[in-house]
């Protein structure tokens, strides 16, 4: 008998119906001895619909006001299942934020989980109750309700499965797992058994939505099993895990290709000490996250200077650019929102040479120019033209033996 | 200056224009130097839908559950105005109710206000903050979301006006303020200018749906003064306040009706000690008010007892009253659903005679037949036939002089 949490996505609480088939789920588990603990999201769709009409208020909302308003929507579903199993004949009870005594900190919109003092939790725990905790959300030290950002449920069910030393923390979606790659993309993508912490890290940074990054930093911190799997299959998913033997088998595990960033380069930059941080500093007061950098010798005592930003914030980045390089008389700046960033990732690469020349060759056979290159311990990302970003991931998917055997 | 409480109804807050206009007043009071403590409705209808939602999953949801959803409603409108005032540039925070302090008993559904710990509206008034509070929620010793019941947003106000020592209790709704009688029956009634808590206690109970009657008593009991007024006009509204010298001038100040009452009537009751506690505990136990009861002697040793209820509790209160009929060897049990019950209150009655001669004349005159009577010391209220009900309250308004001079 365990002690298991499972948190349902926005798609799998759409409506009463799917609230419903959550319920028989969730006493399928309680009946068989199990205890509890539930983490929800909103219904689907009712956040964006809840900042759309915070936004016909002002363009700008008060964030603290935001969450007050975005934390009805967790709320909401928390309430009904926890009705639901009550009807069905069970003991729930729904606990908001601030009851299940998760504590985070200040800022709003955004907040990071400080403590969860699971008192409650676990006394309901005890007594037999199927406990639904509202996610997404906690309350600052001042009893402000903050909320924690996209997918911030992840990290509540993550973070209260930790506190509570629960033996497995199930992230239940409308996906069956984690894929090798995109399989809207590539047919031949595969579901993955298991996963290591730091490869679903480098995923969730690289823009696959399965799970919220901060929540797999949480799992990986506090050592959580997480079981990511679907809501409307009975069928196993994925298993993020510490890294084990068998993953090493595998040197590249995944395939990701992210089209949302778009490149910036500043030409003829004068080769002076201090000058990169007089170019990134106005472009991080402005909140832009750059990420790939890059620079090369120009001839002579100039450099030139690519990044890479998201493709909302080019134009923001471009006008800040334009006036960087007026100011340091860089000759020109170019931009280009035409690219993708495709990545091959694994812990495998560790211990294994000669990945990047089987990566460059294999795009180099397709005829695919690399624009710009960077590498992590376990994961390297090649910038190309859009145009070729399927044809990318479909090629270093066969490369690294990925497609179904 | 002054502390100054506004309550705005679900009408007032309907929809973010509506919203708006409800900022601007409140800018406008604060402007001219008093402190504002708002507190708020849920749009109208949301209240409704979400129980509809409650309903859906099934018949009888857990009450406490059903809180936790309700309060839902006014945290969306306090965030939302909390914003609107934010982005007018006025610094303003929204309170749930545990924020505020609302300590309430257990009663899911139906909570009574047990204390508020005021102290951090308090704090933020003395920075100058418009403090903008969900109402008809509150919060029981163990941190459970409770709900004060239909209307119970009035109750918050008063009982924060109270708390917080306002100056005055503003309670802003789609009326005007309370008037003498329904205008859509009588075309001459007048709005009150001011009216006693006691008068404001007779027509709440009366069906009166301007204030919530647990919040009148608790103006009463704290001499909070309340001002009824409308939203949609800088109108003056009603008054409530305690019982002055000019009331006195008019014995009966309005003139009420109620249709939706059914009236029961057993036959040849047995006239023996404890019949009366035998008929009337099983109809209490099934959770059913009665609200007039009238007992007449029958030939011989037996009495008549008729009772009304409120009309949607009328067929389970005739299953019960044939029961206890055949258990107490009564002879028969009439029902009728086709009454009404007008009711003149004043204050002014307590030293006047006459009033209820005057009264049965009025009627008389109009060949209304009298089927029950009752009264108060500031009331008289009388059952006639539905079909008169019009007609009885515009002759009783003529004749207590309250049509328009």
């Amino acid at each position: 008998m365990a002690l298991i949490v499972q948190k349902y996505g926005g798609t799998s609480v759409a409506d009463l119906e799917r609230i419903r088939n959550v319920a028989k789920r969730i006493v399928g588990a309680y009946d068989q001895g199990n205890d509890v603990v539930v983490i929800l999201s909103a219904m689907a769709g009712i956040t964006d619909s809840l900042i759309d009409m915070a936004q016909q208020v002002t363009h700008y909302p008060e964030k603290r006001e935001l969450d007050v308003l975005l934390a009805t929507g967790e709320q909401t579903t928390a309430a009904l299942l926890a009705m639901t199993l009550n009807a069905m004949g069970y003991r729930a009870q729904s606990l908001l934020g601030f009851q299940a005594e998760v504590v985070t900190d200040c800022t709003f919109g955004n907040a990071r989980i400080m403590d969860i003092g699971a008192t409650r939790i676990k006394e309901l725990v005890s007594s037999r109750t199927i406990v639904v905790i509202a996610g997404f959300q906690g309350c600052d030290v001042n009893g402000n309700i903050t909320t924690l950002g996209r997918g911030g449920s992840d990290t509540s069910a993550v973070a209260i499965a930790a506190a509570i030393k629960a033996d497995i923390c199930e992230i239940y979606t409308d996906v069956n797992g984690v894929y090798t790659t995109d399989p809207n993309i590539c047919s031949a993508a595969r579901k993955i058994d298991r996963i290591s912490y730091e490869e679903m890290l480098e995923m969730a940074s690289l823009g696959a939505k399965v799970l919220q990054i901060r929540s797999v930093e949480f799992a990986k911190k506090y050592n959580v099993v997480v079981h990511v799997r679907s809501s409307f299959t009975e069928e196993e998913g994925t298993m993020v895990v510490n890294e084990d033997k068998s993953m090493e088998r595998l040197v590249v595990s995944s395939v990701t290709v992210n089209k949302k960033e778009a490149r910036i380069t500043l030409i003829k930059v004068p080769d002076q000490p201090g000058i990169a941080a007089r170019i990134f500093s106005p472009i991080a007061e402005a909140g832009i996250n750059v990420d790939m950098i890059i620079q090369n010798r120009h001839s002579g005592k100039f450099n030139d200077l690519t990044f890479t930003v998201p493709t909302p914030d080019f134009e923001k980045a471009m006008e800040l650019a334009r006036e960087i390089a007026a100011d340091i008389h860089a000759e020109d700046v170019l931009g280009d929102t035409n690219i993708a960033k495709v990545s091959v990732i694994g812990v495998g690469m560790k211990n294994h040479s000669g990945v990047a020349t089987r990566m460059f060759s294999a795009l180099a056979a397709k005829s695919i120019n690399i624009l710009m290159i960077s590498t992590s311990e376990i994961r390297i990302s090649c910038v190309i033209a859009e145009e070729y970003a399927e044809l990318a991931v479909r090629t270093l998917h066969a490369a690294f033996g990925l497609d179904k055997s």
